[in-house]
This record gives structure tokens, sequence and C-alpha cells, in this order.
């Protein structure tokens, strides 16, 4: 391990997210905020120690003049999201928004990881209406770094340094595989880039227009939609009201779990670029897995009593919202029938396109999982019958679909090792447990906890919100993490970096052999 | 597909099970039933009818005298538990004691594959306390039947027919592959079939002499214990306040879970053929699992204010039965804390061995699937290393290891399908569907519904029964299906054949090449 590469690249990192923090910095000189809070005093600090952080790394890592090479790449990738999470947190702490540095923490990296589980209206937190837009932006600002940063990673940086391939089904190793024009990792960064800024213009403009939001709400939803991170500058998304609003969101959070890899892969194409998204596999699941979530979804909420435009608009918001795993909230679907939760529940591990911003195992994982069973049922009915499992009309070697099974299960031991350790706080339940575990991984951010069938019944059909069983803590979408245990949260903050970078990046980092030189 | 064979064999099967009607029959002539009731009158048509359908399709399969192929074997295997469910459910239809036909197929196809999920004590079915000794040994009998024909399939049946391999991990295929001395199939078949019945007789004399159960208990739970299967004479094995049979059930609990495969096959070596069964990775993996189920669970129960004492008791017996897969009771747990109940969950995935009686999705598979996700992370940080994955010395081929993820993958996708459908009873929370769906599929008997944290203390420390919540159908361990709607009743039978023969063997069923001749 090239320690003083590491640095030097931190460094690199560290100077940017203070950089990113003139912005707000910028708002909370012009706005008053509310007595005890003191957003210019925390920006001013967090900038100061940010600068000397990136200065301190910089000075470790000055005599480095090499190559980046495999283990080095795994390092910075791994350790950055928990060294931004930490300089990012200054502001939230320095401010006086969120008294224990933990929960500063956890907002932070809950926003880098483009989670968008808060700890804000819960415990003894401020509500997300009365938080100061200087600190709103910084939170919508999170995420969209983080949303770009985590693409960067896996479109370019990682396949660049050769950590794909076998282990980790990047965008890179299958799905794109096809494409001869294929450029340069820095030209691909650059245009994903470019894509990711025209998107989030076209939202924040669609937003004003169509949605009727200030042009403040609009780049801060923009920001959270196109990171599919989930942050809101309201309690909900239905505060606003907006049929036209809530329509633009579900389609640049769609949009937004596409993949961005695909497309910058095949730019040069033209015109044939959509065409060549739009015919790859994985987005055809995509859009297959999105159609069958939202109908059930409609299914349920009409059973339960909702009329049909009220149970398809809600349907459409929350479901491609977890399904992309953003986790906007227009309804506290957790309230919702069980037949509905289960399907939000299974969403938050599906998530959306490898190469894009979205979370969860990827459609493309679950493609090849269910394109084997098929086939082995098949196989085992004619064991004699030669086949070849293939996507995009490229076969898939024996060695990436064992890669792939192995991170699908991965996943779930995961997911269910979280749940267990989360629910040594007693005052978690089965449901709340597992759901919090299979939504901080998948970077979904709300959960959802059991809900008495009389009250969810009531919630359903007057919009109302749950009440939650007795003495657990409401970790629904309308409700927050503020109240859950310290080291809860620190395990929170663990799955939500584990699941961001899939699972080997951050494992790797426990590996001594890693840090061998 | 030879189906004058498929009848041929089928006619055997539907032949001795009128044969085992014997003994029920017997011991109905001798009882005074309650007055609606009439076990004679039961046993005496099911004995009727089934000679009636055995003699038919000895005739429709008269002509055949070829050579028994794969095909024939999958769909012999596939359809003989569905055909037995239908037969066997006559007595439990015609005397009077279950009035809906479906809850009679029901409870006999529980008990076929060693299920245990009862109808009985819930809808306006009889409680089990309240049923006539006849029925009650023919409930025992199904089980300790469908116990030893599980094993003779998996073991015996379908390796001979070149039913394994790639596709369905038997112990076959992994595991006792190593052995020089294979003995012939109808050889090995007879030795299991003397290893079953020496631990029954054992267990009956165990339960009778340390247990102070007397014979007809003692001879019913030797059966249910066996097989792995659950069905109790009582509401609760905690009702014979014994601690010496809820330890003889355990040590036979443990015994049914491991490999009968194993031992036979090893069983010219004497004495050395246990020392190979310890040494087997599978059975190492069955003790360490057990090893942590029983000291979490003990752990939490502590933690909720039980004395050490009783913690223990209660976490070992229960936690070896629904690991094992068993699913007897002696305490309401799923009013247990809710890391408790998690880990029950997750132990009704797992199961017990290859080759045993248990059900789940067995242990060499969580065990490969480990070394799997292990070497995966290895090879993540160091791409270079070569290294081959085996068991007990064995290297395995990617075909194999390959096969095993998708059985694991196919087994969560059909548990995850099941629950959806059963929460289409809206009656029924995301905690019960998906209980009542992972513990159908996997042989165990007993679900989870969610409990009131306050109502839960109370049963774990006084030792009560947990009021579910409003309008949930309680089937919990104490609890019972009969409430359900018929058609999910429909829906679980068809999952715990699908669990019980590892879900190929009745998914090739729905093949229409399977069919072709």
């Amino acid at each position: 391990m090239n320690f003083a590469q590491v640095a030097r690249l931190m460094a690199g990192f560290a100077g940017l997210l203070t950089l990113a923090q003139v912005p707000p910095l910028v708002f909370a000189l012009q706005e008053t905020a509310p007595a005890p809070l003191s957003p210019v005093a925390g920006f001013t600090a967090s900038m100061l120690i940010g600068a000397t952080v990136a200065t301190l790394l910089w000075l470790a890592g000055r005599t480095d003049r090499g190559e980046i090479y495999r283990k080095e790449a795994i390092a910075v990738a791994g350790l950055s999201w928990f060294l931004a999470s930490l300089l990012g947190a200054i502001p939230f702490q320095w401010s006086g928004l969120l008294h224990s540095p933990i929960d500063a923490v956890f907002e932070t990296a809950s926003g880098l990881t483009t989670c968008g589980a808060t700890v804000l209206g819960s415990g003894d937190n401020m509500a997300i209406g009365d938080v100061p837009r200087s600190l709103l932006l910084w939170r919508a600002l999170t995420q969209w770094i983080g949303g770009i940063g985590i693409v960067l990673v896996f479109v370019a940086l990682l396949p660049a340094m050769g950590v794909t391939g076998k282990n980790l089904l990047s965008s890179e190793s299958v799905g794109v595989g096809t494409d001869k024009f294929q450029p340069r990792a820095i030209e691909k960064a650059r245009l994903i880039a470019t894509i990711y800024l025209g998107l989030t213009a076209a939202c924040i403009v669609l937003l004003v227009t169509l949605g009727g939001f200030d042009w403040f709400d609009a780049t801060c939803h923009a920001f959270t939609a196109l990171a599919t991170g989930g942050y809101s500058t309201r309690a909900s998304v239905a505060e606003f009201d907006s049929l036209g609003g809530e329509l633009v969101l579900v389609l640049f959070m769609f949009l937004a779990g596409a993949s961005f890899a695909v497309v910058a892969t095949n730019w040069r194409t033209g015109w044939r670029c959509p065409l060549i998204l739009v015919r790859s596999g994985e987005f055809r699941m995509y859009c297959l897995v999105s159609l069958l979530v939202v109908t059930a979804l409609t299914f349920t909420l009409l059973r339960s009593g909702l009329p049909i435009g009220t149970a398809l608009r809600q349907a459409l918001f929350n479901g491609i919202s977890v399904l992309t795993s953003t986790g906007y909230a227009t309804a506290d679907f957790h309230a919702w029938p069980a037949l509905a939760t289960l399907i939000l529940f299974c969403s938050m591990f599906v998530g959306g396109c490898t190469g894009s911003t979205a979370g969860g195992i990827k459609q493309v994982r679950l493609l090849v999982t269910l394109k084997l069973i098929a086939y082995s049922i098949r196989h085992f009915v004619r064991p004699k019958s030669v086949e070849r499992l293939k996507l995009d009309d490229e076969v898939l070697p024996a060695a990436v679909i064992s890669s792939i099974l192995t991170i699908v299960l991965l996943w779930l031991v995961c997911v269910v090792l979280g749940a267990l350790v989360i629910a040594l706080d007693d005052r978690m339940n089965f449901v709340s447990a597992l759901a919090t575990s299979a939504s901080m991984q998948g970077s979904c951010g709300p959960a959802l906890t059991l809900v008495e069938p009389s009250t969810a019944i009531d919630v359903v059909q007057n919009g109302g919100t749950a009440a939650t069983l007795a003495a657990t803590p409401n970790i629904g979408p309308f409700g927050g993490y503020g109240e859950l245990r310290p080291w809860t949260k620190l395990v929170l903050v663990l799955q939500m970096v584990l699941g961001r970078l899939e699972l080997f990046t951050v494992l790797a980092l426990f590996a001594p052999s890693l840090w061998r030189r």
C-alpha cells in the first residue's frame, strides 16, 4: 500500500468537499437564522478544518508521484466516504443544529451515500421545516456530490484501476462490454458530469415551471432527485401539494436510476444512444420491475378503499421513490396494507441500474439471477441440453455469473446481520429492524415498522400519519432516526457506506493484506 | 414420459399409505370417540378408497415392465406427495374431525411433508387435546412416513436415477462423494430404514423412562421427532412439564437433522462411521449453527428478565426445534424479543443437513455459500491469488457451486413470492406473511406474527400466551392455520411440497417438456 498516494488523493477529496461549502456559506451570510443556531459559524469552522485536513493530507502525500494502482484505488474509494462523512458533519454540529456529533455524522453519511435517512424531526432534533436554508442546501449538496461521486467511482475510477470483472460487477464488465468506442476514463467522467449537470438544470426548470416550486426548493429537490437521495426541504413532498412537481420528480428519479454509464459509453453514436439504452437488458428489466411495483401498489391501495386517481398517484410516486432508492414520500407508506409494505421492502433490495446513482443490488444482478434460475429448471428437466446464458447478446462467463450470485447472497447476509445488530435495541421490532437494515444498505432512507391494521386503514383512507406500535421508534417515511441509540446509528452509517460501495470495496478495508506494502 | 410406469410406482405408494392405516384403525376400534366423530368409519372408508385407487393405478400401469428412468423418477417423486396428501386426508374428513376438505388436505400435507403446521385448535376446529387417539396416531404416522420417505427419495431414488449432481445437491454429489464402498441404492435404503426404526425405538424407550411419557405419547412423539415433523399429542410439549422428556426430544431432533446418508454410506467402516460423520464439514457447520442459535436465544431471553435455567431450557428446546424444522414448542416464542424472533426466522431458512429428515435450504448449502463469500473477498483484495474451494478435502466443481447458489436464491425467491400471495389475505401482516411462507417452505410448522412489546414481556416472563395483533390470525407456535382462507391454505400446501422436495422436483412438474414422450 502506497500510503502517500492514498493521502494525496484523499487531500483532493477533502479540498473539494471544503469548496462545496462556499454556496451554503453565501446563503448563511444572507439569512437570519433562528436564535441559538449559527450556520455562518458552522460553515466557517468547517471550511477551516476541512482546509487544514486537506493541507495535512497533501503534505503527507506530497512525495508521491507514482501511478494509481488497484489497492490504492480500493482504499481511496472505501475511505473517502468515511472521511467526507466526518468533515461534512461539522456544519451541522458547529452551527448548533444537531447537538450530538453522532447525529451530525449520521446525517452527513446519509447524505453522501444518497441514503436519505434523517435524524431531523425525531429525538430532540429540530423539524425539517424549521431548519435554516443554508443548512438545507448543504444537506441537498451532500447528496448531489455523493450521487455524482458514486457514478464516477464505479464507472471511471474502479474500472480504470482494474477493480472490476469477476468480483465487482460494474457496468463496465457486463452490459456495456459490447461497445467498440469506449472513451478513456477521464473523458467518460467529464461526459457523465455534463449529463448530470444538464439533467439537474432541466429538473430545476421543470420543477419551477410545472411544479410551482420556488427556485430554492426546486434546486434542492433537483439535487436530491438526481442523486436518488431523497432529502426534501419539508417533512414530506406531499406538503407542496403539486401533481406537476410529483410527476417531474418521478421522471427524474427514474432517469437517475437508469445507467449513466451506458449513455456515456454510447454518447458518440448520437441519436442511436437512447436506442442502445432502451434495448439493454438491464434497462428493460428496470422498466418491467417499475411497472410491476407501481401496478401492484395501485392494486393494493385500491383494495383498501382509495379512489383510483389517488391510488395511482401515491403508488407511482412512492413506488418509484423506494425502487430507485430515493426515499421521498407523499404518503406514510409504512401504514399501507401488508402486501404493499412487502413490495416496498423487496424494492429496497433491488434498486436501480448499475452505473446510476441508485442503490440496491441493481437490476442487472436480479436479471442474471432470474435468468440462471430459469436456466437451472430447464436444465433439470433436460440435463443433456447445452445452453449458454446471454445478456445483451453476449455470453456471460461462468466467473461473472458466480460473482453476481455471490454479491447478491452477500448482500442478503449483510442485511440479516445488520438487522440482528439493530434488534439489540429492544425497542426495535422484527419489521423495523429488518426494514431499517435493508433500507440503509440499499441507500433508500425511510424504513418500515408494523402499524395496527385499524390505524393503517385510517391512515390510508384519510391521508393521516400512522401511530406506530407502542415504544417502537417511528422510522417510517414521516419519521426519523433521531430516537435510535448512538451505537445503532454508527452501525447504520457503516451499513450505508457498505451498501453504497457495493460491499466488497468496504469489506476489503478490513482485510490486512490490503494494507501490506 | 412413460405414464404406465408412473402409474405403477404410484400404485405402490398408494398401497403402502393404505396399509399404514391399519394401526390407527386398530386403535379406533378399541376407543370410544366423542359423539359426532367416527374414526372407525373414517379409516375404513379411507382404506377402501385407497385400495381402489391403488388397484386402478396398478391396472393402468400393469403393461409396464421397463426400467425406471430419470423423468419418471422426477414425476413420481413430485406427484406422490400430492397424491398421498389427498388419500391420507380422508380419515380426517370422513371421521368428522375436520369439516373442510381443504383443512383435511392441509393437515395431511403438513404431516407428510413433516412440516407440522396444524389447523386444529384454530378456526372452528377441535383442540388437539380433544382429538381421539386413533387420529392423533394417524397424524404422527403421516409425519413418520413422510420423514423416511424424503430421506429415501433423496438418498436412494433420485441419485440412482441420475437426478443429482449439478442441479440437485443431494448428499450423493457433495459430502459423501469421497466413499469408495458405496452400497447399491436398495441396500442403502434398507440400512437407512433400519437406522430410522432403531432410533425411533430408542426414542420411545427414553421418552418413557426418562421423560415419564406414557407409551402412546412416547410413540407419537418419537414418530414426529425422528421425522422432524413436530405434531404433538397436546397443544404444546410444555404440557408434559418434563425436563427429561424435553432433553430426549432435543437429542433426537438433533440426530434426525444430521445426515442419515453419511451414516448409511459409511456403515461398513464400523466404529469409524460416527467419526466420519463428526468430521464432515456439514455436520460441523450444523453443530456450530445450533450452538450459535441456542446461545443467542439464551442471551436475548436473559436480557428480557428470565432466570438462566429457564432461559437456557427454552432456548435449547425451541431453538433446536425450529432449526431442525421440527416445530415443537414449549414457549409462545413469537412473543419473544425481536432479536430472538429474527434468529428463529433465519433458522427456518437454514434447516438441518442433507440426507436427513429436516427441511430448509440445508447446512451444506449455507456452508458453501459462506465459503464462497469469504473466498470472493480474499480474491477481491488479491485478484492474482489462485485458490479452489474445498469441502471435506474435495475440490468443489464450479458447476456444483453455481447450482448451490442457484437453489439458495431460488429458495429466497419462492419464499418472497409465497409471502406476497399470503399477504393477499389482508388480515395477514408483514411478519406473519413472511414467516408463514418461510416456515411452510422450510417444513418448520409454526410461524411468527408481531406481538405488542408490552404483551410480549409479560408472556416471556410469566410463560403466558401472546395476544396477537388485532385481527391477525395467530399462526404462532400455540396457534394454528385454521382461520386462514381456503385458497391461502392451498398455496401453503404447494409451498410445503415445494420446499420438502427442494424446489426443482416440483417445479419440473410444471415444465411441459417433462411430460413429452
